[in-house]
């Protein structure tokens, strides 16, 4: 490393991925100084105490003055207010991104919202926890993670140069960096992450009021495999509504698919199809080899989460058997 | 602990759980002597290898003889042959349990395979891992896990106290027992764990062929929530095939509910309906607290596995910016 990769960075919107980015540019030494705006005076009082930024300020313009990069981490529907409210201190020629988990709608906004003399990257780092806001920021959040960039259709020199930068700022935070186009992204987002939401969401709101299974029950009995879907579940409600109603259209026709093969496993099961079952377990345990070899997943069974030293002991049981 | 629980176990069937069970056991000091069959040369040669046996054989009578509790560790639909098998071998008065998924059924094949001599207990251990075989169990499995028992309809003394000791036999293994009705635990377990299986492996299975995506843009993109549901597509294929012929009903029912629900979020999807899809996921997160709160699940972020320090380095992305 010759240098900090940006001499000033701005984060508008500073919960879990704007602190993460932040704390892992200081970390890797990508970054001068920081400036962070968000709307929300308890965010900005915790990133205050929590102290890894340089001005912190409720106005957006404020946060963008004097930046090389200003990157929004806000939820996909809130961008284009935020981006109108920082245009005014943008200076000609600084590269935008912002990590929204949907591209073509965040593309679409960020166009109408800038000034031409922006240099517009958008990007998404596949990477998160189910926890919300700046305390849940994490240095190492993306190490070996990917990051999608998805530059406009445009060949000037300046842009090119501000999209190597940007590669090189995220390579540096430690991870890798891939080019897109803004809908293929949605699509491949689509199956890899919003349907697997959507489904974890609906399952455990399912699980909740289900006649003759009390919710403490399903809180119990619940490691039998139930638990692997309430982490995503405990997703922030806000970013995960804006996604569904801006990649609508790929997310419908993704659920579209996997009803179709739902019933036909449903099918399968009511007329005893035991060969059709077995088929369909069998191949998808290759899948999970190869996220693995991608190294993108842990080969600890349980996710290792069973056997690791952990702070949160397990409670008595609230139930004595009868 | 004043000596074992029992003198001599029989585990019928030696794969996760029946190898985790002995691991357990004898951790414990719960059991004197261990006696294994396993149909297969293949887990018999690794379990003579692993050294935790007294006696291993490919005849479940052989096994059996002498055996104060009988413990059937194999796929739902291989109990009642298995439990055949194994009858010339037991003694008057022995305990007969098992591990099985599903109970209605298992208690059935159990009653017509067995003489009524044997003290018949179905069980059934909310524990595992995506993993399969002898090499795959471990003494800590059962820690901090619910055990379910699903007694016969009856009250003598010999049966209630083959009921106390076998739950004597789990605490000591450090599982908490409770006591259900077998149709019960079938519609509990159809909710957090049949139904969780059959949805993840259908979601997994239909990301795999989807136009539009390869599979190696699902691996690559996985962090983004689809990870998650692949740890449990890849259990037991037979063990989950037998899960879903032999609960048929209670799982059809639960998947009914689950249908509808995501119809209805396919609907507010579609009409763009963001209170709807808001109020949805913030009911969510609460379960998910609640499972952690009732210690069957870790709060660590991402399970904790990403921060973990791992054996399984992530390999080099096979993709270089293009």
């Amino acid at each position: 490393m010759t240098g900090p990769v940006y001499d000033r960075i701005a984060v508008i919107g500073c919960g879990l991925i704007g602190a993460s980015v932040i704390l892992a540019a200081r970390a890797a030494g990508a970054v001068g100084q920081v400036a962070v705006a968000d709307a929300s005076a308890h965010a900005r009082a915790r990133i205050e105490a929590l102290g890894f930024a340089d001005l912190v300020t409720a106005d957006p313009a404020e946060a963008a003055r004097g930046a090389d990069l200003v990157l929004f981490a806000v939820p996909v529907l809130a961008m284009e207010t935020a981006a109108r409210a920082a245009a005014p201190g943008m200076k000609d020629g600084v590269t935008v991104t912002d990590v929204g988990s949907v591209k073509a709608a965040v593309a679409e906004a960020l166009a109408a919202a800038l000034p031409p003399t922006c240099l517009i990257v958008p990007g998404h780092p596949i990477a998160g926890t189910e926890q919300s806001g700046p305390d849940a920021g994490f240095a190492e959040l993306f190490q070996h993670r990917w990051v999608i960039l998805t530059p406009q259709a445009r060949t000037d020199t300046p842009y090119g140069a501000a999209v190597e930068r940007l590669t090189d700022f995220w390579t540096a935070l430690g991870a890798h960096v891939e080019l897109m186009d803004d809908k293929h992204h949605d699509l491949v987002l689509a199956v890899t992450s919003h349907l697997p939401h959507l489904i974890a969401y609906t399952i455990v709101g399912a699980a909740a009021d289900l006649e003759g299974v009390t919710q403490g029950e399903v809180m119990k009995y619940s490691a039998g495999g139930f638990r692997d879907f309430t982490r995503i579940a405990a997703s922030d409600p806000t970013m995960w509504r804006d996604v569904f109603l801006t990649n609508k259209d790929a997310v419908l026709e993704v659920l579209g698919r996997f009803t179709e093969d739902l019933q036909a496993m449903s099918r399968a099961i009511r007329w005893g199809e035991g060969d059709k079952l077995f088929d369909q377990f069998s191949r998808t345990r290759e899948i999970r080899r190869g996220i693995i070899a991608a190294g993108q997943e842990s080969a600890a069974p349980n996710f290792g989460r069973d056997l690791r030293p952990s702070t949160d002991q397990p409670a008595a049981p609230d139930t004595k058997p009868q």
